[in-house]
């Protein structure tokens, strides 16, 4: 089993290879070869016996998409992506890097042809859907993304379909919520405030809250993540259909509760740690966002997340902080 | 007022360019000039005492799209694509002309800034929609082509919105129903039945039905296509909002309707020349198509289609026919 990961060096990337060295198979089989790639050449992983070639390159490059395939993996887990905030100030490089950078890597696999037919996990996102919205959003929900990278996003989502169609790959998209707690410092992005409020009163740190109590959204764990790409991996292409992009699972909560499972978890004084200090600008962004869906498909084909937000907060005590938080 | 079209030979623009000439002005604003182009140059219209360009290009290709906006022309009707049928079966013409055609000409149009912001009329098409369907089909149903021409119209929609939204350009899409009765002679399409079971019965000749009467299908007459393109023009942009892709109004019957219909304005002699030949593949297309919209978007807006297939054969009489039929 050779395994290729395009943006191996990002945070749910590494992630990712942990977990496959970790477990040495994929889909019952054994893997002896992983091709890592990123803007910068991903690390090489530690303890795994197979072949690895860790390299920098740019997808978008039909050369170098063409390398990144020649040596037919059989699995491909296509996470290289410009996120949200940078697409919509970079538009070119947003569009380089996640339109076409996933065209030149599926056109690779295409013209490669002689029956090569890689299962390609791709890693869309619930910023496919833009407000209006029903109060639970559908597994046949219209896309109507509100940013530039929910546009790309969609736009692969449609070119995969369309070449599992004619034979050319064998792909499924999976939608991801929301991915909390992110582990690392904050981030500008207008979703970082769902990971600093619960990372930083964990860590003994003030964190701000910039919109209002009562605001609802969709979330799931860095493991659950992980969890949903290793299980795509494996869905039987039967049972998928041509509806090939799905939305994943999670947990909806509003952000009240989310800091109620803080204190439940962390206590009072961790709770106090979050500061309150609205951000008209946040809070608008936000309000453009979906929050709760009805992933009956996901469901149905056995993708799992956390059952509930004290659960995500658990799964980060654990990963990310050793099992300890700051008293 | 300087209007631009694309797929100006095509049956639809001819016909666009005659109404427009006919009128003399659109959105209550005097014709000065016209650039029509398409693979091989269009004719230029008689009668029209304004300027007229007229040329073959390949809007694919990145210069001959800035040429063709060079002009800034204040409103662009984007008719050019490859059809259904040859996009399935040459994949990368459709690519080409449907996918990269359409991104060369509304990245010349944002690459020329300075405020440049014209109004873009695309079409799309029923065809972005897949099987399996509800009755009816919501304005807010989701896009699963079953086509690549349908996953290339689905495509631009969504690049029209992200280009909308980021004030590159002014755009709405319109999805055509399929448009009947088309003049001329059979084509080899799989829903040329639609058309040809009305058509050559009312020139005395026979026509073959491969499906069932009981298929279900969404109709419109070329008159009604080139209404929808001019009123198009004129929307108001706050009214449309950021969900800029319509489905346009259509009648929906059976093909035992359309038959009825037929003998009702041309006798039984007419229907008679129809003759039954089922054919499993048609059949097969045509179950994958959907049948029935509830496009309350589009008429709220202003769009008309006709309120009977009755109208739809009237207007093909009155259009193609001067008025008479075959006894």
């Amino acid at each position: 089993m050779h395994i290729l990961i395009t943006g191996a060096a990002g945070m749910i990337g590494r992630k990712l290879v942990v977990r496959l060295v970790a477990a040495g198979t994929l889909n019952g089989q054994p893997i002896d070869k992983l091709t890592l790639i990123d803007v910068s050449a991903p690390q090489k992983p530690q303890g795994f016996t197979g072949s690895v070639v860790a390299s920098a390159a740019d997808i978008a490059d039909a050369a170098a998409a063409r390398a990144a395939v020649a040596g037919r993996p059989d699995v491909i887990f296509h996470l290289a992506a410009v996120v949200s905030g940078e697409a919509e100030l970079d538009f070119e490089k947003g569009v380089h890097v996640n339109l076409d950078g996933s065209r030149a890597l599926i056109e690779a696999i295409r013209v490669t042809g002689e029956g090569y037919r890689p299962r390609l996990v791709f890693t869309s996102s619930i910023a496919v859907f833009g407000a209006p919205f029903p109060e639970t959003i559908a597994d046949d929900f219209h896309l109507t993304p509100l940013t530039s990278y929910g546009t790309q996003k969609a736009i692969v989502e449609l070119l995969l379909a369309d070449y599992t169609r004619r034979g050319f790959l064998d792909a499924i998209g999976i939608r991801l919520p929301s991915i909390v707690v992110r582990p690392g410092r904050p981030n500008k992005a207008a979703s970082g405030f769902f990971s600093s409020i619960i990372r930083e009163p964990l860590a003994g740190e003030e964190a701000i809250l910039p919109v209002a109590d009562s605001v609802l959204h969709w979330h799931a764990s860095p493991r659950a993540a992980v969890g949903f790409l290793i299980h795509a991996a494996g869905v039987d292409r039967e049972k998928l259909g041509p509806r090939v992009n799905l939305t994943m699972p999670g947990v909806c909560c509003t952000v009240a509760e989310q800091i109620a499972a803080l204190r439940r978890i962390a206590g009072d004084k961790a709770a106090a740690r979050i500061r309150r200090e609205p951000d008209p600008l946040v809070a608008r962004i936000v309000a453009g966002w979906p929050s709760r869906f009805d992933p009956r498909r996901a469901l149905a084909l056995g993708f799992q997340a956390e059952a509930s937000f004290d659960e995500i907060i658990r799964v980060h005590i654990a990963d990310e902080l050793g099992g300890k938080i700051a008293s």
